[in-house]
């Protein structure tokens, strides 16, 4: 099982038995949420913006205006953190302390480098992919002023890792006979039926 | 409708158009989100850390180990960004470009400050109520060791923007004949059915 080379002050500290540093858990996250949060730094303090993004690979695309404020930190090379959250279901305890989440996370720390010629091109598709396999060939591709207006940028995974709650709750022994109902309650995203322009 | 009185900085600027700061947009996006992402600055660069919370009035709750990181740092005064976006559908267009996704999202700057005493007992009754109406006074109450654990803290709602896309694709006029269908695909948060611990 391949695994991510993650540098020491990038790890899991809280909870690190729920840390997780394989490809195969963090592609699972990244391949199934849809927005991710990038935290940078402006000159007015820390900003956390969401984004649509698809993995390719051992690398996350972004998209967004070139005149973005995001983009343009980003392209500077700026610092990022980016953070892909599922949650899985409300875990309910039989004492305050102990309720809790199931969650799937994926943190990637770096920094972003712009695509352009034929490699924006190629990822822009995937963007349209993401959302529908087959898409990308049926409808009308950026023009020349669209792709310039567009920013395209590749997150590599290097810094990577994935942090996982799953199952119930973990009471104390001293609370189990407590008259209160104990669980998870499950939470799923769901598609509804499409609505026709 | 009373507003957000949002430092310029702060206000939106990709697409202001779907920027709302009435206190009415703002408060419902963060009542039915359940995790928000805080970016932070830390030594080594921007975090964006997953965590859940519950709004209180003006303020928005946040609670977690008191040797995390990201408690240390904010008790410290450290800036943050909370952002909670909910994800409502994928915009499909007739043309790459115009692809898009309905949102609502709320971003709060600012600094967090640590309850104490009575007022952090009524806090963490909060969390539960969250999950269940009811529920704080069903579930044994922390006690003194696992109150002294836990750090809670309230984030005021002063610089807050929230941000909404809705309704379908907004295709150019030329690519309207084209032969690919386009709407939205509905995307919904649902709960399952509970699992008995």
């Amino acid at each position: 099982m391949s695994e991510f080379s993650t540098a020491a002050p990038y790890r899991v500290r809280q909870a690190p038995a729920r840390a997780h540093y394989d490809h195969e858990t963090a592609h699972a996250i990244l391949d199934e949420g849809l927005v991710a949060h990038i935290a940078f730094v402006t000159e007015t303090g820390p900003v956390a913006i969401p984004m649509f993004y698809v993995r390719d690979g051992q690398r996350v695309l972004i998209h967004a205006s070139r005149k973005s404020r995001l983009m343009r930190s980003l392209i500077e090379g700026a610092p990022l953190c980016l953070t892909v959250t599922l949650v899985d279901g409300l875990v309910m305890a039989r004492s305050a302390f102990h309720h809790s989440m199931n969650f799937r996370s994926v943190t990637v720390h770096g920094s972003a480098t712009p695509l352009a010629g034929e490699e924006k091109v190629a990822a822009l598709a995937l963007f349209v992919e993401r959302v529908q396999a087959g898409r990308s060939a049926d409808v009308r591709a950026a023009n020349a002023q669209e792709l310039k207006a567009t920013e395209v940028l590749a997150i590599p995974l290097v810094d990577v890792a994935a942090k996982v709650r799953s199952g119930g709750p973990l009471d104390d022994e001293e609370d189990l006979s407590l008259a209160v109902w104990a669980g998870v309650v499950p939470i799923t995203s769901v598609y509804g039926t499409p609505i026709d322009a």
